[in-house]
């Protein structure tokens, strides 16, 4: 684990500069067709050449066979032990709306559902009413009042909301009141801890009053909390790895993630170009840029072999721009893999290219999952890739004498 | 982290020898003109069939990113998780200094500095005096008497020095007394708990009584103390390990750390011939030989690449006397990586060597980094170095049923 006591001791601000290119899901599996990777396949000339001048290795997220989601995966990208640091379901639900949560909101996940008259639930998906619906039904969510309490109402798709909760004394969690199960209630919310009934309380107490308010809106006359979660209150980056970071991600989780260890997060666009594009405008402003590509990832869920081959090749091509501004530390890598074949996260370990002045050398000569396996950085776990990124930026003094 | 309860309950006793040679700061990195490391560079027939004949790997000496002192560096591979057991300061400086320091011994390094009338200090390190002169005011330092606490003193070069306290009841620590700034007086010497009031009534009436022998002493005319730390109890590699080990050093720092895990210190002459004598004259007396090089890590320092090339080569030159001795392992080896374009310890993976008649084979043709990046011993921790040549020596019973 890294010790963040150690990193503290050791870890002082320079003026060099570290860039974290995140290609979301860039590990893959090969095609059965060709018995190459996604990343095999690609053209990337500019990767190449990286891997050439650089170091490689591939990188665990959490542990060998551990599929990471979202959370976990950056994480442990940001330094941080994604087992000792967890990101609930109903936080990253927020965070992915791009709310601003801050220390002590609660968050959860929510679905309309549908009751009969005897409160017993017969759809736990109120039928997928469409989002509009959805929208004017949080709406009226938005009349509910919690003595003591701020809420946040955020409509999702189709039968998916978000709450927040702030307040004083919001502590601990509570169950889903989700049951998982038709034919049955939804369930009350309970603490496992005393310091919870505050939060158990407020949530039971908006199920009540949405039942009022949604009790003609069938379909959709009831909800259901899952995933009720509190902002976890992470150490900064700043204080761990005495870093001044900055995130450029097009997807609101990704900024979420990264505002939750202190990064400031940057305006861009939609594109890798916008976030080039950003990334050269604050250039001068911070020392850790933390790039986030999402679409690996999707064209690798959607099981698009070819799509997830081209937005690296895209990236690829767009890559010398990033190269002139001179990082005294580039990584390339991914949150975890996404293989085409797997249409899904999975726990193959994630190609890690490494380039600085003092990196080192290896025999790989392309950067492939095939060329990672032999790299020179061998097979870390990716909670090390910040202190390495730390120390080949000369950020970390010597430890012990 | 090496579990010491389990190795002591599989550790046997055994006849069979291991010989752990160590090249201070032996991994490196390439060099900008050739691309080749000093390892790669260096002209080894004895390393490379060694590399041949044995496995080969790469070995972190703390965690990835970490650049070790000389204290971690060792501890780890003598099998003491380096975090775990830390060394202080001072107690390095005394080991350092030849010092064999014993349980509950509290080591400090000291400064002579320079005060006006206010006793505002004016410059920290006494117009670096001539180490004679240090010297000199040593001896008169030694009249210092402090009640229940036997003191020793030993002049370094220019205006540095060390103090070991002895006595009854001196533990915790104490807060430096250099303030690391001029314009202000020394720090009064304070104790973070209770425990500790005993040391820093120690150093502070040392201060004391050195304030007033040194008046007439100018520009040496005070002292200030930093790293005042205790002599760490660490378990002894006979309990641990059931170990019977020698340490073979031209350095004292090195047989100071090997006092501290409890070798026996062989005296030895200051070239590696003369250690490779030592080791054949007490051949018989051991079951573990510690062997340390220092010019490896020295040259590096220097940012000496072709030195660095030139003492590795004498070291391989002379090692068929080492081969000739048969030790069932022989584990070659770094405490961390010197690279000589880094001019200083680095955070690079070592290269690793293994030959015993259980060990396996692999690819590695040669002793280099990158033989060792794909060697069959993989990328492992330092400190399971130990269990690892245990094992080798079958030294170490089954785990369970």
């Amino acid at each position: 684990m890294v010790d963040f006591e150690l990193i503290r001791e050791l870890a002082n601000k320079t003026d060099t500069k570290i860039v974290q290119l995140v290609l979301d899901g860039l590990g893959g599996l090969p095609s059965p067709v060709t018995g190459k990777t996604e990343l095999g396949t690609a053209h990337t000339p500019n990767f190449d050449q990286l891997a050439k001048e650089g170091i490689c290795g591939l990188s665990d997220p959490v542990n060998p066979g551990i599929t990471p989601g979202s959370g976990p995966g950056h994480l442990s990208l940001f330094g941080y032990d994604p087992i000792k640091y967890q990101v609930g379901r109903g936080v990253l639900e927020a965070l992915g709306m791009d709310f601003e949560l801050i220390k002590g909101d609660v968050a959860a996940r929510c679905n309309y559902c549908t009751v009969n008259e005897n409160g017993i639930i017969t759809d736990r998906r109120a039928g997928r009413i469409a989002s509009e619906i959805n929208a004017g039904l949080c709406e009226k969510l938005k009349g509910i009042e919690i003595e003591g309490i701020q809420l946040f109402i955020m409509p999702g798709k189709e039968h998916r909301f978000a709450v927040v909760f702030r307040g004083e004394g919001l502590k601990g969690t509570v169950n889903d009141t989700d049951p998982q199960n038709i034919g049955v209630k939804p369930k009350e919310a309970k603490s496992r801890s005393a310091e919870g009934k505050k939060l158990a309380d407020a949530v039971n107490e908006f199920a009540s009053q949405a039942r009022s308010i949604l009790k003609d809106s069938h379909p959709a006359n009831m909800i259901l909390f899952r995933g009720v979660s509190q902002r976890p209150d992470l150490p900064l980056m700043s204080d761990v790895f005495k870093l001044n970071p900055a995130a450029i991600a097009t997807y609101p989780m990704y900024r979420g993630l990264s505002r939750l260890v202190g990064m400031q997060v940057l305006n861009t666009g939609t594109t890798f170009e916008d976030e080039l594009n950003t990334l050269e405008e604050n250039w001068s402003g911070y020392d850790f840029f933390y790039v986030h590509v999402k679409q690996t990832d999707s064209s690798g869920e959607d099981g698009d072999f070819d799509r997830k081959v081209k937005v690296i090749e895209e990236v690829d091509s767009l890559l010398p721009r990033l190269i002139d501004l001179k990082p005294d530390v580039l990584l390339v890598t991914g949150d975890h893999s996404t293989p085409a074949i797997v249409k899904g996260h999975s726990w193959h370990p994630v190609p890690l290219l490494l380039k600085s002045e003092y990196c080192g050398s290896d025999s790989a000569s392309e950067f492939s999952e095939l060329a990672c396996i032999t790299g020179g950085l061998g097979r870390i776990r990716a909670v090390d890739m910040m202190p390495l990124a730390m120390a080949n930026a000369l950020k970390l003094s010597k430890f012990g004498a």
